[in-house]
């Protein structure tokens, strides 16, 4: 008889076992048990300019059990998928850190620990991803948790009912894993993503987001996993506008394009997470002209002038003229401008002029 | 007529504009005008006996407007008191890189601008804090936002009745500023602070503060102010006995440190910030024996001996033999033990075991 959890995940438990019985058969036909893992590095990473997204290549390597140098992470991957079933059966979750010390323990009879060190179950939980297909979230492996979201819309959380529209000065806290979320009503018309919980602040308190009909979400810097997912959820399921507001600098932009083309490390899983449809809708180099902030512009260090050499070169801006514009007046600038300098506008001016005229205007970059 | 605003806040724009007016006596009885400021440094700080809270001393030190060295300052206190004043006329907050926006123009007729740098911005905020008395906070000044809560309480913030037994996976998440809070409904009888959300999840998940009755908070590392006057007012206008679970190491007993005893940086600030009442839950010396965490040691690196060597030399600790002897047991070990090791002893032995068992037992150091 199976449980209401094991229904619910039967699933992904079947796609893990697979994974056991490949290596059941093996052994019991005689073979060398192997695993075939995608190759997840750089020289297996490209851009699809038609998808445009980052995108994973073809390559993968095979891991034997009878090698000496294999199995080690062999036994890992093998735990870790044990582990993954574990808490699928008991639905619950663990974060990297939780995962590493459920995996700690020494093989009987033997001195050796199945992981020493936390990047050994990182990997194997890496690897487990790239074999199955599947996100860690997926088999109840929690990433990084960050961020605040308010506005219209009413998420369905197990037996909780969350209207992000009443929830005051805090808004609500957005979960390191967005999977399961139910969207119970939305009413929201587009999301704002922004770098800056402070910016977060300023507008949650002018009630944007009722006054504008829309959702605001940040964290700081990069947004987390379930973020991406919750943000790319709402623009593939409710086809919602997602406008990512960073600082003019080349850090902001490349919040900016990890959210909308999928990052190298993640390129395993953009189709689940890089967010096509993303706009870029500001700091952009005519808003430092046309609002009026140019004594507002901080001089960039080296490490700054050599990060916008990096991404300019970058294959998904490399060939869009509206980006190489923005990197080349950044680069003659070679100043930084940050969102926050919008407050010698007025204290209200993000909320009541810059946010509403560039959206009406549509002044972005998609 | 006084707006709503001006109504709410009228208490404190009036201890802002005394100091206007006292400047304004001095110039016109043709004084050079000056303003008194406590000395925030180490020379002026102790230990309180008696209190069990870390206290500023009673030197201040005179700056004055025609003094070529003073002026600067003098001025950028005067343009940061004018910012408060109008934030709280308008009830609208801002953070501290917004407020080095807010006050960052050039004085007219001259090519000198009030502030160059926010550390000037943040300089004259924490002056006007010691020369009024007042938290940032009370003038709208906002700190950083960090953290998640979920429980058995309900808070009202502004319009919105917000129920933290109600809020999903991801938990309310705690203003910069939670100065305005209302306690709408408080059934729990007791709450958790635990330095890190990993573990906040896995409480969460297994609806720790349902079963037992609390509510539980988290956020990375060191709690914000905000999180600090939350945990202070429930422990002061609730007799809410507060719980701190932190890592076994040096930099977890300085989290439960501060929100016990204040800190030095904001010792003119320990009767609103340090919650005399809050109670060590773990992670103790004994609990390392007792739940078999021997194997999960982690050793010290020399910056966590020095820690250690800093620490237990605290004026608040080193009369204490209860502390004495976890410092004198961590020393012996050399090495740290993390709350996540508990995850070894099974998925849900936090919730299940480890914290019910802990409470039950008075196992605490208060």
């Amino acid at each position: 008889m199976s449980t209401k959890n094991e229904k619910d995940n039967s699933d992904k438990i079947a796609i893990i076992k697979n994974l056991g019985f490949k290596i059941l058969k093996e052994i019991e036909s005689g073979q060398n048990p192997f695993l075939d893992i995608p190759v997840r590095a750089f020289s297996n990473v490209h851009y699809n300019e038609t998808k445009k997204v980052i995108e994973l290549g073809s390559a993968t390597s095979k891991r034997y059990f009878f090698n000496v140098s294999h199995i080690r992470k062999f036994v890992q991957t093998a735990e870790v998928a044990n582990l993954a079933i574990k808490l699928l059966n008991i639905d619950k979750h663990l974060s990297l850190r939780q995962v590493f010390y459920a995996m700690r323990r020494t093989i009987p009879n033997t001195k050796i620990d199945i992981v020493d060190e936390q990047t050994e179950s990182n990997q194997a939980i890496e690897d487990l991803e790239l074999i199955t297909g599947l996100p860690r979230e997926q088999f109840n492996v929690n990433a990084k948790k960050s961020g605040a979201a308010a506005g219209k819309i009413v998420i369905e959380d197990k037996e909780d009912i969350i209207d992000l529209s009443k929830m005051g000065s805090g808004g609500w806290s957005i979960p390191s894993n967005t999977e399961n979320l139910k969207f119970k009503k939305v009413d929201a018309k587009y999301v704002i993503y922004m770098e800056k919980d402070t910016m977060w602040e300023r507008l949650n308190e002018d009630r944007f987001w009722d006054k504008n009909n829309c959702v605001i979400i940040a964290s700081q810097g990069q947004a987390t996993r379930g973020i991406r997912r919750l943000l790319k959820r709402l623009s593939e399921e409710y086809k919602l506008p997602i406008y990512v507001l960073v600082d003019f600098d080349p850090w902001g932009f490349y919040i900016y394009s990890v959210l909308k083309f999928g990052s190298i490390d993640l390129a395993n899983f953009s189709d689940k997470l890089a967010i096509t449809e993303a706009k870029f809708l500001g700091m952009s180099a005519e808003d430092i002209k046309k609002y009026d902030l140019e004594k507002q512009k901080i001089k960039f260090k080296d490490v700054d002038q050599k990060r916008l050499e990096q991404i300019k070169n970058y294959d998904w801006f490399k060939n869009d003229k509206r980006w190489q514009n923005q990197f080349e007046q950044m680069g003659k600038m070679s100043s930084k401008v940050e969102l926050d300098a919008l407050i010698t506008r007025g204290i209200a001016f993000v909320s009541e002029k810059y946010l509403p005229e560039k959206i009406k205007n549509k002044d972005w970059i998609d």
